[in-house]
């Protein structure tokens, strides 16, 4: 992996590149002359290009060394899209339905060439904003979690196979420090790069900065993502992750994979429907109250608990006999222990992804990167109200997240 | 490392082999014609020789590719000497005093070069069975543990340092599998290794196979030891792992050595140490009734875990705006929430090692390998009487070891 074999892509030079490359010009049915390119890269990181020709169409993703947004000035690793394309891969093959597939990857280039999500797809989030219902996600999403996560803990591998995986990823410690940074530890104290609506949460910004349970809480959290080699993690699972349509769930961006909890997946993901719920009144207008639709939201989260439950400890069920190593069937092959060992195991991940959840939340409303739910809110009075409510909520959820036994006790504590 | 560059050394071969390596002719004065040799292995793994010259000594350890007491059937990685040396040196870099200097590694031989630890230093097990006190070893212990596994965690390194470290030892795995079979899995079901003292302790082992509320317990230490990469454990600290004088105390055998949870070499100590008190009446006679001495062991647990937790807390006082990730002193810098992170943690840390301990004791009496303080009582009726009671407190403490706030209430079970 020597810098001279990396050049920074564009429209241009990617013609050439995919003319050079057989597995990404047969996707395209090696009609390679008449190409439409377009560069859609909006997350932070990466440049992002929709690639098609008359008979095919391809993505074409690039990491560069340093943050997009930012510039030369803020380097992050672009191996991370080794682990990109390494996590996708292994999603793919645990969640066929959901995750698109990669049909090349280039680690000299960090390019990664995989399958177009193709229209009416949209991001998750946006469809959120706008108050669309998606009648499966709660299905797609728990079922994503569940193939992804139990296939790679030690419920279904060896220690072997596990140890192997978890040292592999330690090599994308980079993006595991960006996410103890601006997640775990920015917005608990003076950051220079934190912000909030002002000065509206002025002093709500303070107290999360003064507030000591909150805090014990969350290095206690910070340990657990730092140290608990669980299972391989998306790593970065919140709305902005998902592409969807009324039948359709996709699972993209897994560049912050590794082997950490898995209460950091489920949590992102549900603490992400709890900011779209609190960000709702922010778009409420003459034509709709979003009432309707918060109430949707608010179902959503205890569907995808709900059905992560059970189809998480179905698969573990099925392999009770099976290669995973944790719990031998040897030791644990009495009917009622066996439904005490799963449920003590769901309510430490159920207590997990609610600290988390928490954590994700506070982040995004007192830290660096905030979410377009709340930040197209453009009236600033009412976009601290929802803020205010969010961050509300999210607080007493780190701060009590080991007490709630169902998530219909964690949503009362929301409306 | 070919094969072919490895072969097991004898008595003979080894003058050779020391003669072509200076870093180990010169620890012996350069007087390599007069050599005293001993094959002194008593473990179940290597060869250990005792080198000594007019001028100097030391000592050679090799591993071979299989488990030497019982042979060829069982391999065993002779790479466990990598982990081994390279554990060593970095425990030698933290606690001087109380580890040997590694003189010289060879990795393709697989044979390790240390300081001999030269008498009167013995077995610190042998020294409890014959009911001898060590005024020191508290003090020592508790600065061994305190700076190996302290200056090892996320308290002291960057996320980098740490995440790099565990990668390197996820390779110790076959030593970690050991562990995870004869400490958390075999003595939880029937195994063909198993072996206690029948008749007297069958019912006693079909009630560890049958007793639900222990094997929910112990799931979950396994589970911890599997994936909680808190720091660089020792990971086999029994009594037989360390050597002692009455102001000496030398901490050796860290082959099992990974990241791992801090209360897996707390508790594996403060379990022997458990197991020695037990067997004391076993060794009582006419002359010694052994009753002062229990109280000393006793008194050695209390001090032991008292003083770790005392030089461990200051050790993180002292670096409390140092490199460590874990908790940023912009973050921790109040003084009532400083002390309420310290107890915090350490109260996990002690359940962790409660838990760590009553698993190390539970399967000395029950599983594959036992300890020499109870096996060498040679009546089985006292012998069992001794284990029986061990395996009482030690059950009881697995499975409430989450509700002890103290030593001493610990202790008060024990009595």
């Amino acid at each position: 992996m020597t810098t001279e074999s990396f050049r920074i892509l564009d429209e241009k030079s990617l013609i050439e590149y995919i003319k050079a490359t057989p597995s990404l010009a047969s996707k395209l049915g090696n009609e390679v002359e008449n190409l439409k390119i377009k560069e859609v890269g909006d997350g932070n990181l990466n440049f992002v290009y929709i690639v098609i020709s008359p008979s095919g169409s391809i993505v074409i993703k690039q990491a560069i060394p340093y943050v997009r947004c930012i510039g030369e000035s803020w380097p992050m690793t672009k191996e991370r899209s080794y682990f990109e394309a390494t996590a996708l891969k292994r999603q793919h093959g645990l969640s066929p339905k959901h995750v698109p597939e990669v049909y090349h990857f280039d680690r000299a280039m960090s390019v990664i060439g995989m399958r177009y999500i193709e229209p009416p797809h949209i991001i998750l989030r946006k469809g959120l904003i706008a108050g669309v219902e998606y009648p499966l996600l709660a299905e797609h999403m728990a079922e994503f979690m569940a193939n992804t996560l139990f296939y790679t803990s030690l419920l279904y591998l060896t220690t072997t196979q596990h140890k192997n995986a978890v040292a592999e990823f330690c090599a994308n410690v980079e993006l595991c420090r960006l996410t103890e940074q601006v997640v775990f530890s920015d917005p608990y104290k003076v950051s220079e790069f934190n912000r909030w609506t002002s000065p509206y949460l002025d002093s709500d910004a303070e107290a999360v900065r003064n507030d000591k349970a909150l805090k014990l809480e969350v290095a206690e959290l910070k340990s657990k993502f730092c140290e608990k080699t669980q299972a391989l993690i998306h790593g970065d699972l919140h709305t902005g992750s998902v592409m969807v349509t009324h039948e359709s769930t996709q699972v993209i961006d897994p560049e912050f994979a590794f082997y950490g909890p898995m209460g950091f997946d489920v949590g992102a993901f549900i603490g992400n429907l709890f900011l779209a719920y609190f960000a709702q009144d922010g778009h409420a207008d003459q034509g709709n109250d979003r009432k309707a639709y918060k109430a949707w939201i608010i179902d959503m989260v205890a569907e995808t608990w709900n059905l992560f439950y059970k189809k998480f400890t179905s698969l573990w069920d099925i392999h009770k006999e099976g290669p995973g190593e944790a719990y031998l069937h040897e030791i644990y092959n009495d009917v009622e222990l066996w439904e005490l060992v799963k449920q003590k195991y769901m309510v430490d991940l159920f207590h997990d992804s609610l600290g988390f959840a928490a954590a994700k939340m506070i982040r995004r409303i007192v830290g660096v990167a905030h979410v377009e739910d709340l930040e197209s809110i453009t009236d600033p009075a009412k976009r601290a109200d929802c803020e205010r409510r969010a961050l509300d909520f999210s607080k007493n959820l780190m701060k009590k997240h080991r007490t709630f036994n169902t998530i219909t006790d964690v949503i009362s504590t929301a409306l």
